[in-house]
């Protein structure tokens, strides 16, 4: 590999984008904002799809496909929604391109002006409720319960590979209900499925919360979220999901016949998750020597690596290769033989290292006479040699105990920089010395949440689901508090 | 249910038209040009995605995804693929709105002009190459064997869901060599690859063939295609393989470095489908009734209605289905068991012909006495009585049998409308009163290939791959040919 990474203690930043791109998982095109997600990165968020998706199903719901382009009117309808979102968004204007007349090239052609302008969808509510309110008349229509798979593009003038880029890659479910009930428990239990999977698949552990005012989404009632923390003690919002109330089906007119007869709107949720659970996920685990991925999402679980000198040397660890990659591929995970000649064991090893292969294996010409076969494990470093004829049937668990592992350790870590303060000097010192959550008492009031952003840079991340009654006093304003909230600098 | 489809004898284009929008598939939307893709729709583009994309996979490729946004010197670096392209394209000159001072809602602002255009991609050979110049040096950063799954959008002016539309989704290879024999290589591959999955999943034969030089794509050095046959008499093209020579290369300045040590341009090939195979598929198969869809890409393979009067019976029913579903589904199949109360079981019946589904089973009282169950099957309306513990071990059977009956239905549909013909007034009289494929001497030059297309709409959907060696005379111009080509008009 040659180059080694920045190391996270010298320059968390810098050591983040160098694994992005040493590790080959994504890199910026020479479109403004816009990122290329090379075949490595992009197997991670198949992975993460294929999960997720099995997820949606199993909760009910289908996919579809809606319109990239929104017309400005749409934006317009909700009017908090157009505050939020037209503010950065991509305009089509013209439909063609024509040859100038001086032979310079190509020029927009201005008598292919659009009528009306297009948006390149930042979010689908506005078009999916005006496709809803031709769907839905009656009671018997409902629930409507579609994701859909899509690219999505906001206008970002600071960009960071995968955490926020102009264009990305997401899933965005919107249902639809007959009745608030039915749609605040679909907000919730889709709150639950990305905790499930990003506890679960991605080995970290998140706090389920609900947003304060001044943070939820532009259009919903209430935006519930689910919070990670990073190395660095700085949080990331893994996934949102939106209570919308009516306010859509009143936008764009979507009323339904009652199982009583009479009239009323429609509820609505949505809810999504994007490439920037990559960020996250690469933020959260990984070390100076490169990327640690949890089993359940690498592209690769094992490497093997022979170590040979002669043509017939790597002939004979080849057939024992061979019969230990069949075995572990018939088991469902992915092997990589890496038998070039052209590189060195070492460099093998520090490559799998970078890129984060939970399990290598090594194997020479003494394993073959010992029956023997050495098993790295990515996440603690440590190595052993085990015989060869058990080696298939400690891999899967082994793979399971790396799982656990990875998920063990980021609990720990957040319950180490998880701190209760109860004054406003405790709250800036353990931003500012320790980092991570901040749990404290807070007014309820948006002008003391947008006191303590300008003042510390923290913003509150949520109003924990499960935070406990208990009696106190904002550290800010000193009025009194029910309970605590989750305060951190965030990406 | 209620209204009837309009009959394909009576307007062929309505039909369709009714079909995919009763059958629930996609409708239009509100914006220009651009459709939706309702569950059902999109869950056979699901299928198809599975189908193809393990295909990908097994030939060696990986997936991986480019910016949506192409700038415009990009597109224009290339001379015939910027005339092919920039006629027809969605162009971003803007990336901010902001509220008119007059109130009277959100204007594009002024200030938020780009400096360079971007286009909405309509393919992306551009914004690749220019991501492969970075990746490749030496032959051994070769061959990249790359495909993305995404949407494109191309302006059309006369749309037609499914087959035509102005936003579609697609997959797009774009492998790099080192040598042409290789591009040509994965170029022939790939057409391989289309023509396998179109002839065994969607059941639809196929002409393998090579385009003319007035119908390659803008920037090839070769197209390859696959056609295909609607019932309507009219071609469609199925999927296109292009070789690119170094064209592209040359365009982006990718050189390599040679095993031999001089610098050399890269060699690339790039092939596609899209949603218009769905379009395909409807009109290759179904009837006045509804779809017909092959067993491999059908959302749902088995539909069991009950027959009830009570709630009770419902109750014993149920428990028979409930093992015969359980069984079914552990075989991998999709069964949906209809227990509305709200329908008849004959506007069940309707609904899952209009829906295609290969296999209907009903099950009444007495069928329970009898231990018996009717097996219809979608493709030729049989119906049969069977014993209920076959029912498991004989769908499978069925199933198989079903596809094969569609397809060969379809095959001896294109053999009977396959006509040779030697004479322009053949040629004509063919063309309108038998529609289909017509093979004809052609004298290779593009203006004959103009003459007949003005004349009678129909052009050179490919010069067959296994096309004979045979002298003769060109239809149009007498002048000496030695093998016939395929015409057709063409959707």
């Amino acid at each position: 590999m040659g180059k080694e990474l920045t190391s996270r203690s010298e320059d968390y930043s810098q050591w983040y984008i160098d694994l992005v791109k040493k590790a080959d998982l994504a890199e910026n095109s020479d479109v403004r904002g816009c990122m290329v997600i090379k075949p490595y990165g992009y197997t991670i968020w198949e992975n993460m799809q294929q999960g997720l998706d099995r997820m949606f199903k199993n909760t009910g719901h289908v996919n579809a496909y809606f319109p990239l382009f929104i017309p400005k009117s749409f934006l317009a309808r909700e009017a908090s929604h157009v505050e939020g979102f037209a503010k950065e968004c991509a305009i089509v204007t013209h439909y063609r391109l024509k040859n100038a007349e001086d032979g310079s090239g190509v020029i927009v052609d201005p008598d292919a002006k659009l009528e009306e302008e297009l948006i390149v969808r930042p979010t689908s509510e506005t078009v999916i409720w005006n496709s809803y309110k031709r769907w839905i008349q009656s009671y018997r229509d409902l629930p409507i319960l579609i994701n859909q798979w899509a690219n999505v593009v906001r206008w970002e003038m600071r960009t960071r590979l995968f955490l926020r880029t102009a264009e990305f890659l997401w899933q965005e479910g919107h249902t639809a209900h007959a009745t608030a009930k039915e749609a605040e428990e679909e907000t919730i239990q889709m709150l639950n499925v990305y905790a499930d999977f990003v506890e679960n698949f991605m080995a970290l552990p998140v706090v389920k919360g609900r947003k304060s005012e001044g943070e939820k989404f532009p259009g919903a009632i209430d935006t519930y979220c689910i919070e990670a923390l990073m190395q660095d003690g700085k949080a990331l919002q893994a996934g949102t999901s939106h209570f919308l109330g009516q306010n859509f089906a009143k936008a764009f007119d979507v009323q339904f016949a009652t199982k009583e007869g009479s009239l009323d709107y429609v509820w609505g949720t949505s809810w999504g998750v994007s490439t920037r659970l990559i960020g996250g996920l690469i933020m959260a685990h990984s070390d100076d020597d490169g990327l640690i991925l949890p089993p359940k999402l690498a592209p690769i679980h094992v490497a093997i690596v022979p170590i040979f000198k002669s043509e017939e040397e790597l002939q004979k660890i080849t057939e024992k290769v061979n019969l230990i990659s069949t075995e572990l591929r018939k088991k469902g995970f992915a092997v990589k033989f890496d038998n070039r000649d052209t590189h060195k064991p070492g460099f093998k090893f520090a490559e799998y290292e970078l890129k984060g292969v939970p399990v290598r294996l090594a194997i020479g010409p003494r394993d073959l006479e010992n029956g023997t076969i050495e098993v790295a494990r990515r996440d603690t470093k440590e190595k052993k040699v085990v015989s060869i004829d058990e080696v298939t049937t400690l891999i899967p668990a082994l793979l399971d105990e790396i799982q656990q592992n990875i998920y063990t350790k980021a609990l720990k870590f957040r319950e180490e920089k998880t701190t209760h303060v109860d004054t406003f000097e405790q709250f800036k010192n353990v931003l500012d010395e320790k980092g991570g959550f901040v749990m404290a008492h807070w007014d309820g009031t948006p002008e003391t949440e947008a006191a303590i952003k300008e003042e510390t840079k923290a913003t509150i991340r949520c109003i924990p689901l499960d935070a406990k009654e208990e009696a106190g006093k904002c550290v800010y304003s000193g009025k009194p508090s029910s309970k605590r909230v989750l305060f951190a600098r965030a990406y």
